[in-house]
C-alpha cells in the first residue's frame, strides 16, 4: 500500500466526524426527551466523557459508507451510526473498570471511573447501551418501522451474549482457559468483530437492500473486523503507550493468547494482506462506489494507533 | 383491605409465573440464535442465576394484565413481559455490585458477583439489557413492526439516563446531596417508577390502544410505582432480613432520605391508601375487566416481602 492511497480516505474519515460529533453531543445533552423525567447532570457528564473523547469514529464511518453504497437516507444512517458509537463507547467504559481490564487511561485521558467513580462508570455504560436502542427505535430515525426494528435486533444480537459481551467474557476466561487457535478466532470475531460486522451490515439494512447484499456487507465487516483485531494485537506488541494513548504490552505481559503471539508478527502481516484482499473481493460488484470502503479495509489493517 | 381480596390475586400472580419462567429459561438457553456466534456457558449461567431466582414477576404480571385489558395477543405480551424482567434483573445485578449497593444476598441467594465474580456480573447485566431489546424487536414477537419499535423506544427511555439508570444515579448522589421532598419523589419515580410505569403502558402499546388509554395505563403505573417504593421504604424500616431475603435497615443506617424517614410510618400508610384509591379511579372506565390490576395495586401497597 502506498501512502497516497490513504490520503483521500483519512480526509473522508475526518470529514465524517463533524456531523457525528455534533449529533452525539446533541443526543447526550442535559435536556430530557419526551418520556424522560430528568437527566442527572453528573451521569450525563460521565456519558459525554466516555463518548466525546476524540475517537476516530471508524464504526460510524462504516455505517455511513455502507449506507451510501445502497443510497440510504444519510440522516437516518447518521443516527444509526451514533447509536452504534454509543454501544462501542459503553463497552470501553465497562471494559476499563477495575474488575475488568483496570485501565486508567483511554486516548490519553482518565477513563470514566477515574474521572468520576466506579458506580458512575457502570451507570454511564448502562445508560449508553439503552440510549443506542432509543436512538434507532425513535421515529426521528426516518426509516420504516420494519427497518428500525431490524436494526435494533441486529445491534442487540451483535452487542449481547452471543456477540460483543460474549466475546468479552471469553476474553476474561482466556487468562485461565487458554483457547486454541479456533477459540481465539471465535473470541475475536465476537469481542471486536461483531460490532464492526454490524456497522457494515447496517448500511444494507438501512437501505432495505437485498438479502444477498446484506450478507455480502456483513462478510466484508467480518473480514475487516478480524483485520482490526490482528492489527491491534500487532500494535500491542510493537507500539508504545504514548502512541496508543493507553497502556500497551499488556497482552504479552498477561501471557494472553493472541494469533500474533501464536504465529509471530510476519505471519500476522501476511494474514492482514489476505484479509484486505478478501474484503476488496467482496466489494468488487460495487465498483467505484465502494472505493472508500475498500480504503477503510486497508486503513484498518495498517493503522498505527 | 380484607385477606379475601388478596387470595384470587395472589393465585393469579402465581399462575402467571409458570409461562414467564418457561419463556425466560428458553430465552436464556445455551444455544446461539441466528446472528450469534456462541453463548459462553459461564456468562449464560450468570445470567440465569440473576434472572431465574424465584422473583415474584410483578412487572411481567402487569404487562400481561394490561395487555389483556385491551385484548392484545397473549404470546406477544409474554415476550414483552420477559424482556422487561430481563431489564429489571440486569438492574438488580448491577445494583448489587460492590461499587454500588454492595449486597451479598438477593432472595436469600448469593448475588451474581458473589456466586461468580464482579466482571462476570457486569457482563451478565450488560447482556441482559441487550437481550431485552433483542426479544422485543424479534419478529417472533408477533406484533406489527411499528409496535415493536414503539415498545423498544418506551423501554429504552424507561431504562436509560432519564429513567431507571438516572434514578440509580440520583440515589447514589442522595448520600452526598440530601434531596428535598420533591427530589426524593423524582428519584423514586425514576429509579423504581419508570419500569413499573412501562409495564402498565406496555399493554396498551402492545394492543395498539388509543393514546388516551395508553396515558391512563401509564398514570396507573406511576401511581403503583410510587406505592411500591413507599411500601419498600416502610419494609426497610420494619421488616427483618430473613423476611426480605436481603439486608434491611440499610437506608436508615446510611441516613438515606426517604419519604418514610421524612414523614413517618403513619403518614406513609395514609399515602399508600391514597395511591391505591388513585390507581383504582384510573381503572374505573374498564370496570370488571380491570379487577386483577386493581388487586395488584393493593398488593403492591400491602406487600410484606
Amino acid at each position: 500500500m502506498t501512502k497516497d492511497d490513504q490520503i483521500p480516505f483519512e480526509a473522508a474519515l475526518v470529514a465524517r466526524t463533524g456531523p457525528i460529533e455534533a449529533l452525539l453531543r446533541q443526543l447526550l445533552g442535559d435536556r430530557p426527551l419526551s418520556g424522560e423525567i430528568a437527566r442527572p447532570q453528573r451521569l450525563m457528564e460521565a456519558m459525554r466523557h466516555g463518548v466525546l473523547n476524540g475517537g476516530k469514529r471508524l464504526r460510524p464511518f462504516l455505517v455511513m459508507e455502507s449506507a451510501a453504497l445502497f443510497s440510504a437516507d444519510g440522516e437516518a444512517a447518521l443516527r444509526v451510526a451514533a447509536a452504534l458509537e454509543c454501544v462501542h463507547c459503553y463497552s470501553l467504559i465497562h471494559d476499563d473498570l477495575p474488575a475488568m481490564d483496570d485501565d486508567d487511561l483511554r486516548r490519553g485521558q482518565p477513563t470514566v471511573h477515574k474521572a468520576f467513580d466506579e458506580a458512575t462508570a457502570i451507570l454511564a455504560g448502562d445508560a449508553l447501551l439503552a440510549l443506542a436502542f432509543d436512538i434507532i427505535a425513535d421515529e426521528a430515525t426516518m426509516l420504516p418501522a420494519e427497518r428500525r426494528a431490524a436494526l435494533v435486533l441486529a445491534l442487540a444480537r451483535a452487542a449481547g451474549a452471543g456477540g460483543m459481551v460474549g466475546g468479552q467474557m471469553l476474553d476474561l476466561e482466556a487468562e485461565r482457559i487458554r483457547p486454541d487457535e479456533a477459540g481465539i478466532i471465535r473470541l475475536q470475531a465476537m469481542k471486536t468483530g461483531a460490532l464492526i460486522r454490524f456497522a457494515c451490515e447496517a448500511g444494507a439494512i438501512l437501505a432495505g437492500a437485498a438479502a444477498a447484499d446484506r450478507e455480502r456487507l456483513a462478510e466484508f465487516g467480518s473480514a475487516i473486523g478480524l483485520a482490526f483485531q490482528l492489527a491491534d494485537d500487532l500494535l500491542d506488541l510493537t507500539a508504545d503507550a504514548h502512541q496508543m494513548g493507553k497502556a500497551t504490552g499488556k497482552d504479552a505481559a498477561a501471557g494472553k493468547a493472541t494469533l500474533v503471539a501464536l504465529h509471530g508478527a510476519n505471519w500476522a502481516r501476511d494474514q492482514l494482506q489476505g484479509l484486505v484482499d478478501q474484503a476488496h473481493a467482496l466489494l468488487h460488484p460495487y465498483g467505484e462506489d465502494a472505493v472508500l470502503l475498500k480504503q477503510a479495509a486497508k486503513f484498518v489493517a495498517a493503522r498505527n494507533s
